[in-house]
Parts: structure tokens; C-alpha cells; sequence
């Protein structure tokens, strides 16, 4: 694989900077039109056989989802993605086409969302591939949403139906991708959407306290919002939206439908904290605006009464992570 | 190896965020006040074994250089850094306090420069290390400078004198670091600097039309100066600023001073094509301000002249890639 032969191809899918970039890729480096608001900044790194399979994904799929990961911490700040840069370390095993494949990937999610890439670097990997993506956005300071901000008596709230994620990679590992009524769980988890539109949705009819959203699985990223607020949280499984193939899941890998959904990563849904007074219209709005449903799974407590998972049986028990610790973490 | 036990340390190490940054680590994305100016971004992947290995480098020293990497290319836009995002994928052989002490070199590395890492990602390896910085800066709209520049005319300079990284290698490679006079190279070649304050001296008192930092080495970011300006470039080798350790090394390595000043890769000097009638005072000015020696090691001339390199003996040449090729390339 020539270097300069590939970069000229990567250079070409990238086409033309546009408005606002004043130097594009190629460069030292890129060079950027402030936004009007503020730099919002995240990066998340992917690695074979850690995040992905090639066995499971094309190339185009790693890449798009790579780029969505990145899209939906953006969305979770309350910000607009703009800008990318990429850094791919190519495996001994990948061709060109390989990385033109997880480039178009992941230019489509970028370009679906209003984002360019303005730059990155292509080096060897002795081992595996790995995809590292840097995305700056422009986010307005009076919209603004961390963690932190969730306060005793804010209902919880959940954008989507949960559970497809896990479904879908399940049905991969099995080979029961091409199974009909599997193929959207497998969308789902191939071709994942960062919730852009809801996010400011929401944010106009209503002043959401925190904001998190559902890479880890709702348990996980629960607990990330409790901990960081420093609040109680209770979870309702019984409001919990669950996709519907979730239901078919249970029956063919014999899973629980509420245990996926309280568990499944990579939803990249929004688990949002908001007061519950402003449930009804949120609702209303979000679903009138973007088509998708926002539902009440919970709400927040004093720290003093903990993580809490009410059963359908009314039981409670402890919320425990769940589900995927991706940082460190176990393998997919 | 504790993903949250880890985290928590890293923040610590990262301590509060300073002025301009309104959310700093910790959440989906970082906020930052937008700079005075444009923003400059770049980003680099570094790959164990590719880039660096971890028998010749402490993982402090490998923090250190992946951080100059990307400060190396702000400087060569004429911007100052400001703000970085990491991304760390941990091997299976990295305990925790491998993990601190890479964080604590990148750190040493970025605040030596008026940088602070405002977010991150920690993630498993299966195999080797990888690190991946992105580096947010600003740039004066009328300092930019671009590698595309040059025209024909101008003088090539150099800063600092070259071959000492690659000696450095050499020597850790022989185990011949320790050797007095090899001690220079090595830290060289383990704590490289960017030159900042170099370039901002340059753009002070003269108009560079184009410069690009010597990662490649100094035959390769010629050919890529000259390459993305479309000019002709003249390098006369008895010109070329060597390290005095490269003499050193001639003898015991059994290579040419000006062969390794040529090839060595990771010198993160600046190549920079400048009006030959400001040379004069370019070379005063920069090395009063920073100590830093400017020389001055050929000229741009037209296209049609092509890429030459004129020997001691006044033999001409074609001037090739012999540095390292970092991308796809060869093995370190």
C-alpha cells in the first residue's frame, strides 16, 4: 500500500474545504473559523476486536459508527458537531480499499450530520486497526448540558427504545444477521444515529439539568450521571421503552427484553435529567419535531437513597453497571 | 486495572482547568472559549513498536514526544497551542503506573508549552500501545503559514542543527546510551522541543511563504514543502547545520554526519522558505530571542528544476526520501 497514493485517495473522498475551514487537510495542520458560541471538544479511539469485528462489520460500518460515537457525546453536550480529524493506525491485514471503505464509513455519518473532516494522519499498526477521532463542534453557552447538573425531584428521562444494539450484535455473532425481523436490530447496531435533533428539541421547550448519552448501556451511564451530579437516581424497568426486536431476541438467544434494554451499549440514545415539570411538553415537542419518542424511565433522589432499579415486581434492588465497560473493559 | 480507579488518577494528574475553559475533563465534551482568532488543529497516532518502542523509551519519554508531535505542527502553521484531547489505548503488558507516567510526560511536554488536556479516552489494546492527541491552538489570521507558499527565489532555512535524533536511536538501540557524549542525542531524541517560539520570532521580523516541521526528516519534508508549493528546491549538504554528536556517531555507527542530517526523522525542526533578502535578519533575530540557530541550506527555484541535492563536491543530485516514513512505513 503506497502512502501517497492513499492519502491522495483519502484526499479525494474528503473533496473540497468548505465554508469556514481556511486551510483544509494536508497540511501541519488545519485552520478553522472560530465558532459563533463556544469550542466544544471530544475524542474517542476504537480498536479492533475491542470495539469492533471485521468479522461483524464492513469497513464502511466501523467507520460510521466511529464517527457517530463522536457525534453523540457532541449532541450530549447540547452542541453542534463541525470539524473532525482522524487518525487510523492500518493493520498489517487491511488493503487500501479497506481504508477508503471505513473513510467513505465514516465521511457518511460526518457529512449526515453536518461535519467535515479538516485533517488527520494515517500510520502503520503492527497489530490491529485502530480508528482515533477528534470532533469540535460549536455549542451556545446558554444551552450548555453536563452531567452534573442533575437535582433531587428532576424526572429522568430517555430518548428511543433500547436493546436493538445488543440484539443486533448478537445476531451477527450467530449469523442470523440476514434473519428478517433481526435486520433493523443490526442496522441498529452497525449504522447507529446521534441524537442531534432531539438534544436541541428538548433544549427548546425545556432546561435539562444533565445530559448523558447511552454508550456504555443505560445502567452504566445511569450511574455516570448520578455519580457525577452526586445524586440518587431511581430507574423504573417497567417504563423502560424496549425495542421490539428485543422481544424476538429473547426468544431465539434466550435473554430477558428488559435485561438487554437496561444493559445494551452503543444505543448512543440521551439519558437526560430535567425537572418534571417539563416532561409532558418535551415529550410533546421532541417526538413532534424529530419523530422520535421520549419516555419517563425515573427520577432523582437524594444521594442518601442511592442507585436504585425498581423490578416490574415492585421490588427494589441496587442499579449495578451492567453493561459494556468499553474503557479497560471486557471484550465484544 | 481499575477503568474508574484510573480515571480518577489521570484526573488528578490533570488538576483544575485553568482560564478559557468552561467544561474541562470528565464529561461527554470539553467547552472552551473560543480563541482570539482561528483555530489551528491538528492530531498524530502514535503506534507501539511503529513509532516508538517501549525498551529504548520510558513511557514518560513516550508521553513527552507524542505531545511535541502535535505541538511541532501548530508551531509550523505559525499558531500557539492551547488545548488537547488524548486518546490512550491501553496494552494488556501496561500496568497503571504506565499509564500515569505516559499521562505524565504528555503533560510535562504539553504545560512546557502553555497547553493544558482538557478530555480523553482510556480504552483496552489487544496488542500494543497506541496513543492519539488531537491539539487545538490559534493562530493571528495574518501569520498563518502553510507548506504551499514557496516560490522560486526565496532561501531555504533551517533552525537548530541536525542528525542527532537519529543518533540518539542509534545509541539506545546499541545500548550506548549511557555513553557520555551519545547522552546529547539521546535526550534528543527522547525530549525533542518544538519550535514555537521559533517560528513566532521568524514571522516577527520576516514573511515566510511556507514551512512544515521535520518529522520525516529533512530530504522528505523538503520533497513535501516543495511538493505541496509546486517549485523546484536546491539543498546544498555542506550547508546543513549538523549535530556534533552525528561526528561522534559517524565514527562508532559507521555512518556520514551528513547522511544521518539528511535522514533523521523526529527533529521537529522548522524548514521554512523565506525571501532571501530577509535571511539576514531572520538569522539575528530568531537566534537573540531563542538561542536557536537559523542557517540557511538552499533556495526554491521553478518546477522545472526539480528537487536537488548538491554534494560537497558540487556534484548535483536528486534529492530523495530517505527519512522516516511514519505513514505505512517502516518500522522503527
Amino acid at each position: 500500500m503506497g502512502e501517497l497514493s492513499l492519502i491522495e485517495k483519502i484526499r479525494g473522498l474528503l473533496g473540497p474545504p468548505g465554508a469556514g475551514i481556511i486551510i483544509g487537510p494536508g497540511d501541519d495542520a488545519a485552520v478553522l473559523e472560530p465558532p459563533a458560541g463556544l469550542t466544544v471538544v471530544t475524542c474517542d479511539a476504537f480498536v479492533e476486536d475491542v470495539h469492533f469485528r471485521k468479522g461483524y462489520a464492513s469497513l464502511s460500518d466501523i467507520g460510521w459508527k466511529c464517527m457517530v460515537a463522536n457525534l453523540s457525546d457532541i449532541a450530549a453536550m447540547g452542541g453542534f458537531p463541525a470539524h473532525a480529524v482522524v487518525s487510523v493506525c492500518v493493520d498489517p491485514g487491511s488493503t487500501e480499499d479497506d481504508v477508503l471503505g471505513l473513510y467513505r464509513g465514516l465521511l457518511g455519518a460526518a457529512r449526515s450530520y453536518g461535519t467535515e473532516v479538516v485533517g488527520g494522519d494515517v500510520v502503520s499498526s503492527t497489530t490491529g486497526l485502530v480508528v482515533s477521532i477528534a470532533l469540535l463542534g460549536v455549542v451556545d453557552p446558554e444551552r450548555i448540558v453536563t452531567r452534573r447538573g442533575a437535582v433531587p425531584g428532576d424526572a429522568l428521562v430517555v430518548t428511543g427504545e433500547l436493546g436493538g444494539s445488543d440484539v443486533g450484535l448478537m445476531a451477527l455473532r450467530d449469523g442470523e444477521g440476514a434473519v428478517e425481523d433481526l435486520a433493523a436490530a443490526v442496522d441498529r447496531h452497525l449504522r447507529p444515529k446521534p441524537r442531534i435533533a432531539e438534544a436541541q428539541a428538548l433544549i427548546d421547550v425545556a432546561t435539562p439539568h444533565a445530559m448523558i448519552d447511552l454508550s456504555d448501556g443505560l445502567t452504566t451511564d445511569a450511574l455516570h450521571l448520578a455519580e457525577e451530579s452526586c445524586v440518587g437516581i431511581v430507574v423504573r424497568e417497567e417504563t423502560i421503552p424496549i425495542a421490539g426486536c428485543a422481544a424476538t431476541a429473547a426468544d431465539r438467544f434466550g435473554v430477558s427484553p428488559a435485561e438487554l434494554a437496561l444493559a445494551s451499549g452503543e444505543e448512543f440514545e440521551l439519558l437526560v435529567a430535567l425537572p418534571a415539570s417539563e416532561v409532558d411538553r418535551s415529550v410533546e415537542h421532541v417526538e413532534a419535531v424529530t419523530g422520535t419518542r421520549l419516555t419517563r424511565i425515573g427520577e432523582i433522589v437524594e444521594s442518601e437513597r442511592g442507585h436504585i432499579l425498581i423490578g416490574k415486581d415492585g421490588t427494589e434492588d441496587a442499579l449495578r453497571r451492567t453493561g459494556y465497560e468499553h474503557a479497560l473493559g471486557r471484550e465484544r
